[in-house]
């Protein structure tokens, strides 16, 4: 067995939002179920926002409860604000995400604060979420953190202060994202490095998108800096909404097949990865999928060279 | 000025070997002079092997001979034997590449020859070369070096004895090639540490290609090796013929994203680079053209953050 990398399935959230059309209930939880099956055992599962904004997520509530009910299976969900989380909270989730971004531009665009606003506001979720009963974990995001297509390039100096002020509100976990895929490997490794010596292991993860290709790259980059967790959409789906520009994130199927051929432990199956696709498919028909490994198929050699 | 990194152009080789329709020889040299003139300073410009095998490179010596009279370029083209080397020289190359698969059954697919049958092929060319009046390098790839669709897993020593070999015949360089793409960045970085140990700064660069989507991780994993001559082809064309499973080579425009973003110095116009896809696509029109640089457009922070 290698190493464990965590691999966290967002395609039902970030993957699904910027879909052109809204993939049933009953679809999205099989694929969920399909997902977790393979071996997935962390998926965001949707978003807590205004249906009028993002309409695919308007069922988030019912899938959380649907994959609350799988086993051994962590349950997260995204929530821009405290109204979000304490909904995320009422439908069961394990984790709740919210977003920060870095840059003021898409800050504004995408939850309508200043980023020291939003970190407020990541301050408020995790006091309301520690006075209730259950006990949620609590991620946040420095979104845009490698640069923006609104406001251009990011300083590590902003990322450090946001990702400070979160660590600060007393969150589980402070993630670092690549919202509009412009980072480039040697920023991936000075920005953790970065982050790391700021708030050491509350740094919890990657979340790369692929808009340049440099996605895999970038998750190299972040294992040779001691990350271990990675997001990741199935087919290489995604893009948000208020970020102009912003294309699909790294390809699970392809991720996998990275971290198992340098001798990593993802515990997903990659033949029931790539099989999921078509619960992808028959739910969002319209949707190009993306990814090389399911283009052209599992090698003989995969597993037997590590 | 950053370290500079050599990326070679193998598209008009590697990329039109394998498309279903053949470019025409005046749209090729034009493609060709215009990579050049977006400050591409090496190209592999086609191969010199039956025409009934490969028709696309009929035309190679008429190619070689318009490519030569482009100021500054170095001009390869592959030769897969003694007599394909010396229609190379009377050409005019100014470098002729040599496949030499590490792999029994892609050496006999490719060359009709067993991989140390074909590094003695190799020798008589250094020998034949070395007694012409023009001086020409002589560079050899260890094809199917980290792994073959026909034979599957490819052992890190049997890769060491061909580079050995292939060292020892007197070529002034050796590259290693992952020709199906079947590589990942761990087994990159252990390959090219054992074969520097084994044969020095003979060691010239890395030809890879995506079919799994981890090009530029694996050029990452070369990169930090100390790796910094890498081939490319233009849109991600690409694939060997007689290597079933073999797709895309790695992108040039997103290699060139890649390593400029790094701070790395290429001498190339990446906006150039990205409009000789016109080219390109007028001179073979039915091949689909992939690399997500010239699909996202190059981003507003490229070169602003390094």
């Amino acid at each position: 067995m290698g190493e464990r990398v965590t691999v966290c399935e967002v395609g039902p959230r970030d993957g699904l939002q910027i879909a052109r059309s809204i993939m049933p209930t009953a679809i999205k939880v099989q694929w969920i179920a399909a997902l977790a099956a393979a071996g997935v055992r962390e998926i965001e599962v949707g978003s807590f926002v205004p249906p009028r904004l993002v309409p695919q997520m308007a069922d988030t509530a019912a899938v959380v409860r649907a994959a609350t009910a799988l086993p051994g299976l962590l349950v997260a969900a995204l929530a821009p604000n405290l109204k979000g989380a304490q909904n995320a909270y009422a439908a069961g989730a394990h984790r709740i995400s919210i977003p920060v971004s870095v840059s003021e531009g898409h800050s504004r665009a995408n939850t309508n604060r200043a980023p020291f606003e939003q970190v407020a506001e990541v301050g408020r979720i995790v006091e309301w979420v520690r006075a209730q009963e259950r006990p949620v974990s609590i991620e946040a995001a420095c979104a845009t953190a490698f640069g923006c297509s609104i406001d251009g390039a990011i300083s590590t100096a902003a990322v450090v202060r946001v990702a400070e002020g979160l660590a600060a509100t007393g969150a589980d976990r402070v993630a670092l994202a690549d919202t509009v895929g412009y980072g480039n490997p040697a920023q991936i490794r000075a920005v953790v490095r970065a982050v790391r010596a700021a708030i050491g292991p509350k740094l919890s993860g990657l979340h790369l998108h692929d808009t340049m290709g440099l996605g895999l790259a970038n998750v190299l980059a972040g294992l040779e800096e001691g990350v271990r967790a990675f997001d990741a959409a199935l087919a290489g789906l995604g893009g948000c909404p208020f970020a102009p520009g912003a294309s699909g994130n790294i390809a699970t199927e392809d991720l996998v097949f990275m971290l198992e051929s340098m001798g990593f432990s993802t515990g997903i199956d990659l033949a029931g990865l790539v099989a999921a696709r078509d619960l992808l498919h028959a739910g969002v028909p319209n949707e190009p999928l993306r990814g090389q490994v399911a283009r052209a198929g599992i090698p003989r050699t995969f597993r037997t060279a590590a």
